[in-house]
């Protein structure tokens, strides 16, 4: 199996992808291509004296910054790193890509490089959320602001197909995101959607709410993009502040240090359990290949734990089986 | 000054209310009317063995529960409390109106009795949420599900009102609540509000992100009731989560708890930052007279609380500037 990253894209490009590269093709048995200025590349690569054949060097010239217009950069940067790894998945030069730079570029570039499933109206960014049960599966995150009824009932059957494959989880729970829990209640895009989800081949456990995100009442929460995007930055940002807080009230004093080394521990295992590294990336799904977003402020951790979502992503089949239910 | 209380309304009636209420009328100096059964609310009142005559009771025979359709309750239950207690707020038996009872009901007495403002198109549900620099509006917090951009407007300008007279901040500013920072994302909804509140009589900042909520970037945060209801339950969810954690955390064993001696001081102020009981209740906007909802869950601090808000919604002239600034 062969994944290509993105060695340009993220805030530690290209030192997290290619340290975490350098890892995984010893621990996971998978070849990369790195997609970047060679000579970069190389020189990042030398330090840590790799010697092997499982990576190798696609040149890039370019780069798509986090501040161009996605769409139009994917279309006139045609040597740009994001563009170049799209075109080699597409061409069979590798199994799935991942990439840590602008989002909507990756989005671009699988959507109008890679291309759709044939049946999927609109490809979905799904991510994983950590909750109170476990990670669950927020889709669609951000990809598309405006959606109909169908798509979130096919973000519904993506999720389900991926969160049980990818994650193992029997039976995965689906809940309609709305502002109340009974049928009826909801916008006019949910109202519609609830009927079409409790038809789709899913486990439909009905609305849910903003509570339930971190609760995981459900295994795959689906909503639209716009709604995604607000519930992703609000629990990003909620994170944020309460652990900047914590922080705060353990370093005022003696005392408080001291009573800080006594449940360092506890506090770490939980801020691990939150922490989005943990997780990987979050899948594009809807696209003919593997296609994952990394977090852009990922570390070289993050990009190891992204790169093992990749080869699950390739090796349980969740493109086949999202071909064999979307039609 | 008259304060109208549901009494009858919130899973503390009614011990919480008439705790509060009898709190309330000597520290603030207001008259309060308490609504609900007469038998039920003397019985309560005789605890606290008070004789004054600042604190009456209206009767009312029936209660709407939190498991009514709200605006059918509201029609042919006539002698509900909150049915009762609007009919006297609009006819000037009282200043202002507090329930900590259906939300639903509360939203169509305070439509359907006391009335909207003239020129106000929707009245809107605001909630007070914490964050990083101190309590912030959320407009619509969930009374309006699906709204038009003029909507998002008007909350705007009644959140900001609002937030001057009644939190005494100077030219509060107002987001829009979006799924980007820049002028041109959004969704349609978004898209269309923005170039109307540039050109309204906000201090308006632009979009701002799910992470803007706790960071507190905005003083009054717009959106539709949908989108409001979900970044309120999603942060209520969060907030409840992890201070279960925490707490866990702590009262693992002797140590933890050892630990948590010398934190403990500063975790409560914080954890009071965060409570929402310090707030006060969410003021219904844009009625012709003040009407305030108190969180269900409402201990008798809570509605001591909501009913100082009330006092100050009154005395601050919320609703005039609001007729003044609403065409």
């Amino acid at each position: 199996m062969k994944i290509i990253i993105d060695a340009m894209g993220g805030d530690n490009a290209p030192s997290a992808p290619v340290e975490a590269a350098v890892k995984a093709v010893k621990e996971f048995g998978v070849d990369i291509v790195l997609v970047g200025d060679t000579d970069i590349v190389r020189k990042e690569l030398s330090k840590y004296g790799y010697q092997g054949n499982e990576i190798t060097i696609a040149h890039a010239d370019d780069v798509i910054s986090n501040h161009e217009e996605p769409a139009k950069a994917v279309r006139s940067k045609k040597t740009a790193s994001v563009v170049v790894a799209a075109n080699m998945l597409k061409n069979g030069e590798g199994d799935a890509m991942l990439s840590m730079g602008n989002t909507g570029a990756l989005l671009a570039s699988g959507l109008l490089i890679v291309g759709r499933i044939k049946g999927v109206l609109r490809p979905a960014l799904a991510t994983l959320l950590p909750s109170a049960k476990g990670p669950k599966m927020l889709i669609d995150a951000g990809a598309n602001t405006n959606c109909k009824a169908e798509n979130l009932v096919q973000f519904g059957i993506m999720g389900s197909i991926y969160m049980k494959n990818v994650l193992n989880i029997v039976n995965p729970t689906v809940g309609l995101m709305s502002n109340g829990e009974e049928e009826g209640k909801g916008d006019d895009l949910t109202k519609e959607t609830f009927p079409l989800l409790k038809e789709a081949p899913v486990n439909f456990i009905g609305n849910i709410e903003g509570r339930d995100v971190m609760e995981g009442t459900a295994d795959v929460i689906t909503c639209d993009g716009f709604v995604g995007n607000v519930i992703l930055k609000t629990v990003e940002g909620m994170g944020h502040v309460v652990s900047q807080k914590v922080k705060d009230i353990f370093m005022k004093g003696l005392l408080t240090k001291i009573g800080a080394l006594f449940v360092m521990k506890g506090l770490d295992d939980f801020k691990q359990t939150m922490d989005y590294r943990e997780y990987g990336g979050a899948p594009l799904l809807g696209t003919k290949k593997p296609v994952i977003k990394g977090h852009g402020s990922s570390d070289s951790k993050a990009v190891f734990s992204a790169i093992y979502q990749a080869k699950k992503f390739v090796e349980t089949n969740v493109i086949d089986e999202i071909v064999n239910n979307i039609n």
